[in-house]
């Protein structure tokens, strides 16, 4: 049975809780990675993930307050609605009008958002730079929104956020005018872009100096598609292209890069960085990313 | 360090969470027992001590269905307390005025009370028949009340309660007095005495099957008292001697007891049975009682 070698008999009165605030839960690696974190750390966490919806969302979060949780990362659906039940919000998830991680700090809860955090950390890992640079960014939904929000909090000139023009079409037009208006003390120049607009996704991704992928597709089952289609001669071998997906490890969007000879990352880091930076903020230890990816990732992937 | 043999990675999405809402919460085995129990079994459960008293009592227990905690154990200063949130009270509470186990059953709250029968099985275990039975019982406290109630329910005839003539004595009689009236149903007699009063106590010990001690006497720092104090006569080879003292495992009272050629039962098994009964509540499985007492008590006492 699978659950046979599992050796829980070292939680004790003192082992603290931290958990996720989701649904669905079933799938989430957060659980196995935080905990693996902790095991190999020496630190007296344990992560669960607990089935929560929006219905449910102020009595769990007031009730993982009464039990003094450590904190707790806050998934889909929740990551908008739980800003209103926290006593405080860091800019990182003021900015982005979303927090995926709470810090119960002396009974106070403050949210943050590491979904973007992540992402730029994975970036700065690769040595990206993005001091001055322009982003073609595709996406409009919960990913893509922190993303978009961390990147003009981190010295970019300008982004360009390409969505398709359907009914969330209208999100990514607020995102890009919060930016404009709202954040314009960062001094970044946001557009926004049908993703049907081919020629204009051309001649965007030529003065990008990164080629961002922040929607689903490429990920099982739409991993027969790219947000390039037949687009790959906009490649070129100075552009980083970066994918939100992790599974599979290499999209067809990565593929495309690689073959061009363009930079390819893909989402693994974006997901083990907010996941670390999560740790951070809950244990005040450094997560040991490494070890955790090699024990992790390359298991269950 | 302690902890770094902790093997945490395997709590996954779909882990069931179960804890011990209490305070202080350092020092109780509940977590170790269950954890170890659920590790043995096989059972992807992970349970946690939580840090509440009666002021967080509410949000806590709202909290722990919201995020559909599989169940809870209760403990000081909250059993009593707890009752008013849940929703339905098994027999076992009810008539404890009193709840240490609360499961989650498809969203309901409902109590249970596994002190009183956690003494009572382990009672059984050893093999005293209580069908019939007068009792002597000491204590009027957050033990010896539902380890009276629940005997009542379990056949006995009569029971003497003694407790110290101090401002807790006032609850042991309004416990007699429940059991005369509000459970006059289930034919048992209960009086009421100052422990204080030794010819009375002399006289219901020589008329009892079981001497039960419910009071912390005999337990560190009080390891050099006995509510028999010079009383030793009053032992006989057919008497039951019982103490709800588990640390140390032979208190002076049980000593005495042997020393008399009396049965002597010590509190390790009502704390195991206790804890089973919450654990077969939560999971619908037995726990491994036998392992977990080997691989738990003989490590920790």
């Amino acid at each position: 049975m699978m659950n046979n070698d599992k050796n829980l008999a070292k939680i004790n009165g003192k082992t603290k809780l931290v958990g996720l605030l989701a649904t669905p839960i079933g799938h989430s690696i957060s659980p196995e990675m935080h905990n693996l974190g902790y095991t190999i750390g020496g630190l007296n966490y344990a992560y669960l993930g607990f089935e929560v919806g929006t219905e449910n969302l102020k009595t769990a979060v007031e009730g993982m307050k009464a039990i003094e949780a450590a904190g707790f990362n806050v998934s889909m659906p929740n990551k908008m609605e739980v800003i209103q039940y926290l006593d405080e919000v860091d800019d990182s998830a003021k900015y982005a009008h979303a927090s995926n991680t709470v810090v119960n700090r002396d009974g106070k809860l403050i949210g943050y958002n590491t979904d973007g955090l992540g992402y730029v950390k994975n970036l700065e890992e690769h040595g990206v730079k993005l001091e001055g640079q322009k982003i073609t960014l595709v996406g409009s939904g919960g990913v893509a929104t922190p993303i978009a929000i961390q990147l003009v909090q981190s010295g970019i000139k300008e982004i360009s956020i390409f969505a398709r023009d359907d009914k969330f079409f209208p999100q990514a037009e607020e995102n890009v005018s919060y930016i404009n208006n709202e954040m314009a003390h960062f001094g970044v120049k946001a557009n926004i872009f049908p993703l049907e607009d081919k020629e204009t996704f051309r001649k965007e991704i030529a003065e990008s100096a990164v080629l961002a992928n922040a929607t689903s597709l490429g990920m099982k089952p739409l991993d027969e598609m790219s947000i390039l289609d037949d687009l790959t001669d906009v490649l070129r071998e100075d552009l980083v292209v970066t994918d939100v997906v992790y599974n599979p490890q290499k999209t067809k969007l990565l593929a495309q890069a690689e073959e061009a000879g363009a930079t390819a990352i893909n989402g693994l880091g974006m997901v083990l960085w907010q996941g670390a930076l999560a740790y951070k903020l809950f244990t005040g230890e450094d997560m040991a990313i490494e070890e955790v990816k090699k024990q992790l990732f390359d298991e269950i992937l």
